[in-house]
């Protein structure tokens, strides 16, 4: 089976790689259509590894997909061959404490694709569990099915939120995830939202939609801009979608006594982090950890046009061309938010 | 100070009254712009109570206003004489247990305008605490100022609600109430709403709204309706606000198992309710009584453009004529959502 | 294998029976040591049914178990052989939608022992799946480990309560489950709990733990108790635990402004409910069924000494006895709570 | 009128001064019984000012305190002369934003006695406004009554903490303040409390109640007893009660996979907060500002016997001999939880 291989740091390779395609019961085959090149699997090119996950072996890479039922496995109901699919990456083992709780996503026991030693989905065909798969309704392209997955990120921070309708939302960085959150928190019942960064670029695709509001940080002090707009108040709730360590300094002054932080990014090493500063306005903070139970709701919000992804989508290759897609976005265009690769 | 006085049951009468002005510390004057037409009022009007509230004397109308601040009290920061505001019609004591609590709308001492004995709105001045009035944003018009008051409601059930990101909804009652619920649900978080009724009239008045699916129980039923479109699993949320008994025949199984069931509507006597049918789905159950905190997000929801309310006021009248516009309201068109009176 | 098998109502057998045993990965063999009579088990006695579930063939009774694991199944961890257990008598498919949510008790396809057509666990060996059998720690008897499962009842609702700690709750109805719910609420925050019943038997036993004080429904009404008890404030959460439609004249006047209902009692047909009444407290009400993560909570809290279910076991019987210990349970004595019976 | 004056840092004095004693509508005047030393007195004491809170002119202290009703202001409902009292020290605006969401002590605008320029309550009389004063039950002794206060803040954790019954708790730090944590997180559902501390005389403090587990940092791991005692499991819900920058150094080891941590403990300085250790494991936060809607519950668990803080109180001084209460408590004895002073 032919896939695009990570054989080490810097080198990728699309040639066959033997993936066990054995069916259990529960399981679907499905054919990939379309794979969205995530930071992580570029990450994992550029590095070699995400933290204390090290690429030691030649791993295929992908997991943003959507494809098309061509088997269905024993037991399997609600679906049948030649459905149209996205899927979840992530897989639980469903009897443990924090599957039980309805908390899969924490299980110290999930496999992820493309997430050593497991392989990840840019190849032909893939096994999977019918309980992971989501079929898309008809409206629903391929190319919006492999963007569930990145959306889905936004959408678990949205739903650990607490939105009540009509807050005022503030999300930190404006990339592919901060959108992704940005759009989901005004999805899920902000009024408005407002995001931060020093790229005009990244912020220009954000301000594409109605309701957010771009905030550009070499220009004015987000802080400033939020007290300014919320008659002192503050958004209700934050979103830190940046990653950096920089935004933790006063981050607790963009918001409204009683307010919620809700933290995506993921810095590298520990922040400088104000407790005495979170207690004195008694701080919710809410944390995030990939998603669970958030597919179908992303696939309802997508459906109905609430959310529409597509003009996110800046690039599309194909599978042969899928290394340059790989070069391209490790290259950082600010103007790109997806790239997506289609398996043809 | 001439206002619409409802002298008893089916009586109105546009006279001079003496309401007494008297300015205390945090409060405001009001110059009243505009008043809605409220089901209560006609209810008033056509028999002559509601409940244990009994017009028993003379009592003026009108409890859905905006209007422009003429007088500033002692103490009042924030507002300033010319500023266009709408006012939450009930106040509550605020050193009380409930209003301690955050939930001040349960407060039994709550005084609401045009509640006998307390005199409504429709005149041209009130004093009312500026902790209770809300700055209209420039967009926001003063019709639109008089909708807040309807659609907090709405808005309160949707709050209540704690809607998860995508949540399917399902509005039981297309009347006026209906539609603010299904407009704040929409605009908080829902990703789809249905909305059922007899009326084709009143559905096709929701229907207008992208996002809002009407279902006629004439032609189909509401929970295979929601069955088919949900793959057997039912809305996440359903709220009843038709205030009909009949509604709560069968109501358990419009939802999904772990759903949420909010109650608006208003039943004169007690309704055959399924407990065992509630408990086998480990249903939720909301209630909801005015509102709390809720104009502020409701003002920002309307700025923001998320709702619209504009295409729901059917009518304006001048306050001379004002008792046709209680006329037409109690004859009740099905067409019609909200009369409006200008004051002029 | 021996059992205690209900032929068809109102006959019982102590007879041989035909139960398959096969093992399958993740699967637990118990050596069954004591089984609580429950009212369920004694409804389909006396009744041959509850509601749609009928007792069309043999069925073996007994759902509330305690044992020792005799052999473990492939892939499971944390259980050894010897191990003291008890066991949740409901197995759902896991990777259901709900199962997924962490409402794993909501899942249609849940199979519960002595359920028809589901056999329970009234004889000496039982196949079990390790995610639904917990350790007894070390000063929890096999008594107390049968105990588990209905107090889980009370624990359930507890949790759903959302109980502030401090709250004052109160419980309608001092039969087991009564019971069972005032030492959850009592032990999960509340600060007392006032339990009212029409027996001066059943609230005596109540009465003998400290923090449960009971009201007798002859001499009182609970809702000129809990007004005086409450500064008439009302209670904070208020549990149906009776099942009586009677229980709802009045209901909401027991509880204070935006305060709580639990319904865990099971009417047999609708009751009269009263909407406005809900809606002017604006009450939240929750419903329970069965229990899902709770086994282990409720393990933790005998173990600590916060809960000791011990004096609410009134008759132990051998199996030999235990069409007695049915007979008994059938007569309905007020002074009895749980009858057990052990496998010997 | 004669107090205890801190002059300036590090000078007391017991000497006449001069405080308005001027009654408004709902103001009780109360004669003080009974005044706890608290460590922000203390503070004030020994340092001149907490953070921005600095001591520019005599301040009377203190802030916990029971007394007696001598006088009801106009429109009091509820208090009577001779009632024995207990009373909230900060008051807000009950107008404010944050009032009127049930989060008055986060409004800017809350007066707290002793905390500058706010004079405090060591003294023989005060006016306080009856919504933030509490009547004792008969059961609860003035010395008790002073101990809500700083009950209080262990209750707002245990409140925000979202117990569900049967958690596994865990405290860091034996000080006074984390003990008050232990006590409320038992009584409001907890199983049992881990406490960690390097004093052993602070934890054998803690140790006397059942189910609070004391564990000496000196000689073991509180992540290793966590984990030992929970089958590699963690805690339900940590609570950060040292206020030391060091206890987050792998704090979020100590508990389960989509646990709480509440943050009560204030560092001077940012800490090293590690956000990918948060959001690995999708921990909530909550983070604690004094108390809002606490004072009645507390009361409730102090009278119903489930809280017993009478243990705690390790020192008792009459008003003439106040300022040796404070250079005792000055001298940090780790054996002291909490002085007292008696008014004569």
């Amino acid at each position: 089976m032919r896939a695009l291989v990570l054989e080490r740091q810097h080198e990728l390779a699309i040639r066959d790689i033997d993936i066990p395609m054995k069916m259990g019961p529960g399981d679907l085959k499905i054919a990939i259509h379309t794979v969205g090149v995530c930071g992580s699997d570029v990450h994992y090119y550029t590095h070699g590894r995400i933290g204390s996950y090290v690429v030691n072996a030649p791993m295929v890479l992908g997991h943003e997909a959507s494809g098309t039922v061509v088997e269905v496995g024993a037991g399997v109901t609600g679906f049948a061959v030649g459905d149209r699919v996205c899927m979840e990456p992530g897989v639980p083992d469903l009897s443990s404490r924090s599957s039980k709780l309805g908390q899969y996503n924490v299980d110290p026991a999930v496999t992820f694709w493309a997430t050593p030693p497991v392989h990840g989905i840019l190849l032909p065909h893939a096994v999977h569990p019918a309980a992971f798969t989501y079929k898309l309704p008809e409206n629903v392209s391929f190319a919006e099915g492999a963007m569930v997955e990145p959306f889905a990120i936004g959408m678990q921070a949205a739903s650990r939120a607490g939105i009540t309708p009509g807050d005022v939302g503030a999300v930190i960085g404006a990339g592919p995830i901060g959108i992704m959150v940005a759009l989901a928190a005004l999805a899920g019942g902000c009024s408005r939202v407002y995001i931060s960064d020093f790229s005009a670029e990244k912020l220009k695709i954000a301000a594409q939609y109605d309701g957010i509001i771009p905030v550009n940080l070499k220009a004015e002090s987000f802080a400033d801009v939020l007290a300014r707009e919320t008659g002192n108040w503050g958004a209700d709730i934050v979103f830190e979608a940046s990653g950096s360590a920089k935004a933790y300094d006063g981050i607790f002054k963009l918001m409204r006594p009683g307010g919620t932080l809700v933290l995506i990014g993921l810095p590298v090493d520990p922040v400088a982090f104000d407790v005495a500063g979170a207690c004195s306005r008694e701080v919710r903070i809410e944390t995030v950890f990939r998603y669970a139970n958030i597919f179908d709701r992303a696939l309802s919000l997508i459906a109905s046009g609430k959310v529409d992804l597509k003009p996110l989508i800046t690039g599309v290759y194909t599978f042969e061309d899928s290394i340059k897609a790989f070069e391209r976005a490790a290259s950082g265009l600010p103007t790109d938010v997806k790239l997506q690769i289609t398996m043809g």
